[in-house]
Order: structure tokens, then sequence, then C-alpha cells
């Protein structure tokens, strides 16, 4: 695959559109975050490791997590605390408070892990903030995906962050109203096909998807979905400014 | 004091300034919020009562909140994750899960409580939509803060929303740069001194002040402090559209 080759599932007139407002994902599109979640996870199936069986306890945890969502929201805080009540239910409530203040502690750890940037978005950010009026769109915990933002030093290179609870056509169309941007204007790049691209392409955006290595199961998307559905895809980060260029 | 009264501690020429963007704080300006947490430390104290006395426990919880501050961030879950710690703390680890999940269900509890607005904020709401370009500001968990607003009914009057992690200088100063506001056609609305008022005469706002029957300690100012610091102060936020129109 070259570098700026793209796959256009379904090819519209896509290529003639002018961005007004080009927007970036931040987790697992510049920075490396599912490895840190799966990490921690490994840790918590070795906690429980007397009272069952790993993969139980995974299937049991992403439950936990995915009910909890509605009122705990995306992030670090609440993934502790569905991990904790995953532990007391899962131990009967024989897990000891010393073992539950351990799950706080990974959290804890969570929120200072070191940012890790993926290949090239250094360099890549720098030229599409010179090149385009670059917004940051990312959901999650407001504290902690400032700190990962600034950690990064990459904040500099955007024009504006936007920290949402939720990645759904309203909040897009709510932004871009906000602006005075049509989706037709908009481009949205990320590498969640659930919160990134589909609903962007519901508003009537443009989306650009970047595979990550592993996908969150609660952002995992039936491959059917996306029959027809009009987005591009490229490899990397770092090939989006210069498939950008080529576009125009 | 009568309903538009103001204590202009300083009388500087703030009378004649236009107002390009009116901000309201949310928590304990526009409803009730101080006293679901003031009721929840209830039962916390009282869930620790066979291990330590009630003003010992709340001292420590509120050391323990306030070191948590910095990678937690304000908020419900947060709030939960601190009363955690300090139950495992306080009991030496002798807090069963079972009394750790009740913790968990009182910070579930918490963010569904009804919302009960101030006297007369529904309509004085309403009125300073109509007569001035409205923002809410207000700090705390994302989701909890977004959810609160929707409960609230008062979200349509609102022309912006910025849910931030830290009400200080920097975060006022950004919020008018972005909206090309200068700070002295800028007023900031709310019950804390510390994060409604004073970082927003230091940047040169303007700010009224309307306290609440309880401060939480965190937000609580040294009095001399507040010396020459030039802020008005309304009883209530019903009188905040007359005393306004007056100011004209």
């Amino acid at each position: 695959m070259s570098p700026a080759s793209s796959n256009c599932l379904s090819r519209t007139s896509l290529e003639s559109m002018t961005i007004k407002l080009l927007a970036l994902d931040a987790d697992d599109t510049l920075w490396h975050n599912e490895p840190i979640y799966q990490n921690t996870q490994k840790r918590f199936r070795d906690l429980l490791f007397e009272y069952h069986d790993p993969a139980w306890v995974e299937a049991r945890l992403n439950e936990t997590e995915i009910r909890n969502l509605t009122h705990f929201g995306y992030g670090v805080k609440g993934f502790v605390l569905s991990m904790i009540e995953t532990a007391i239910e899962l131990s009967e409530g024989r897990v000891s408070a010393h073992e539950i203040q351990s799950i706080i502690d990974m959290g804890r750890e969570m929120l200072v892990e070191p940012i890790e940037l993926l290949p090239g978005v250094g360099d890549a950010v720098k030229r599409l903030g010179e090149s385009h009026s670059l917004m940051l769109i990312t959901k999650g915990d407001l504290l902690d995906q400032e700190s990962k933002l600034a950690r990064s030093g990459l904040g500099e290179h955007f024009h504006a962050i936007e920290i949402v609870s939720e990645k759904d056509p309203a909040t897009y169309t709510d932004i871009l109203a906000r602006r005075e941007v049509s989706p037709a204007e908009f481009m949205m790049v990320g590498n969640s096909i659930r919160s990134d691209i589909l609903p962007v392409i519901e508003i009537g955006g443009q989306a650009v998807h970047i595979p990550y290595a592993t996908t969150w199961v609660h952002e995992r998307v039936d491959p059917e979905t996306l029959n027809e559905v009009p987005f591009h895809r490229l490899e990397r980060l770092e090939h989006l400014p210069d498939w950008l260029a080529m576009r125009r």
C-alpha cells in the first residue's frame, strides 16, 4: 500500500469538496491508548485469578463497563469504578479492601502514563495545523483528555479542542453549527468507525478512517453496516497531509 | 436588601461597561448541588461510624478529595473514588466489599438526583437569554454536568455551554479569546468567590457574586483576599435581569 493511497468504498464526488474544518480524533489516532487499558485489564484479570478464569473476568468487566457508560461516561474514572464493581461481584464480596485500593492505584497510574505518539504524528499534526483549520475532537474524562493533550506536546497545532461526552450525529451537528461550517465542508479523521466515521457520514460530512491495531469492544462495528458507506481509509496519520494536498 | 441592590466593594467605572457576553455558573447558582454532596457525606460518615468519629471522617475525606483533584478532577466519580480510598484508609482495610459497593451506589444515586432550581431561576434565565448572549460555564464531570443541564430544562436559553476542568484565569482568557470578546465586556455570575469571581476580576472582567447557603471547603476564600476586589453582590439570581436593565 503506497503511503498516500486510499480505499474509497463508494466513490462519490467527495474529491471535489473543500475542507473548511479538519478534525482529528485523539486516542489511538494520535497516540496509543487502548494498550494502556488492555494492560490494566490484564493486571485486573491476574488480581481475580483465584476467583474466575481470565476470559470470564474480561467478559464481565466489559459488560459492567458498557452498562455503566450511561451514568459514568467514558474515561479512566468510570473504568476504575467498573473494575471495582466487577471485582466485588465476581468475588461475591470476598475481594479485600487492599485489593480494591490496588485497583484505584491502577487507575491513578493510567492517568500519568507517558504519551506515546503514533509514527510520524508530530510532524503530520504540525503540517495539518499550518494547512487547515484544525480541531481535536475526543471523548473521555475532561481533565484526563486535557492532560494527555498537554503531555503530547501537540496542543499548539490545534485551533480548537472539543472534549465531548459522546460522538454521535447530534454532537457533530452542534460543533459545526456553532462554527457555521456546513457538514460537507467538514472532515473527521480517526480510528473508530463507530465514533469518528459513521456519525459524520450520517450528517453529510467527510470521514477518513485510520485503523488502529486493536479496537475496544464497545467501538466495534458489524462490517455489514459499512456497505455503501462512503469514507476513505489511510494506513497512517502521517500520510494525511500529502493525501489532502493531492486531493486539491 | 432590596431585590436589585448590589454591594460594590470598590466602586470603579464598572457601571458604564457594556456586556457582550454574560456567563452563569451552574451548581449552587442555578440549582442546588452542595446539599447533594453534603447528604452523601453524612451517609458516608454514618457508614464509618464504628471506626472513627464523624468530624474526623469528614476532615480526612476532604483531605483525600483535595489531594485527588490533581488527577481525578471535580465531579461525582472522583468524589466516589475519594470516599472509597478514605474508607479503606480509616478502617485500616477492614471495610467490606459490600460497604464499598454501597459507596459506589451512593455515587450512582447522586448522578440521578432530581434537579431543584433555585427560586426564580427559570424565569430569570429565560429573560437573560433574551437580553444577552448567554453562556453557561461550569466545572465537573462532562457527562454529569450535561445531564444536569438537560434535566434542568434550562439548556435552550444558553447560546453556549462550556464545561471546564478548572475555572482559573487561563480558562476564562481562553474562552474569551476564542469568542473575540474582551474581558471588559465579559460578566461572570456565580456563587463561588474562588472560581467565579477572583479569576474573572484578575483578567479584567466583571463579576457578580450570588452567595449560596453553604460553600464547599475547597471553594472557601480568606475574606482578606477580598479587600479592594471590585465585584458586585446580589442576593438571588432572580434579581439579575432587573439589575442589569437598571445599569444600562
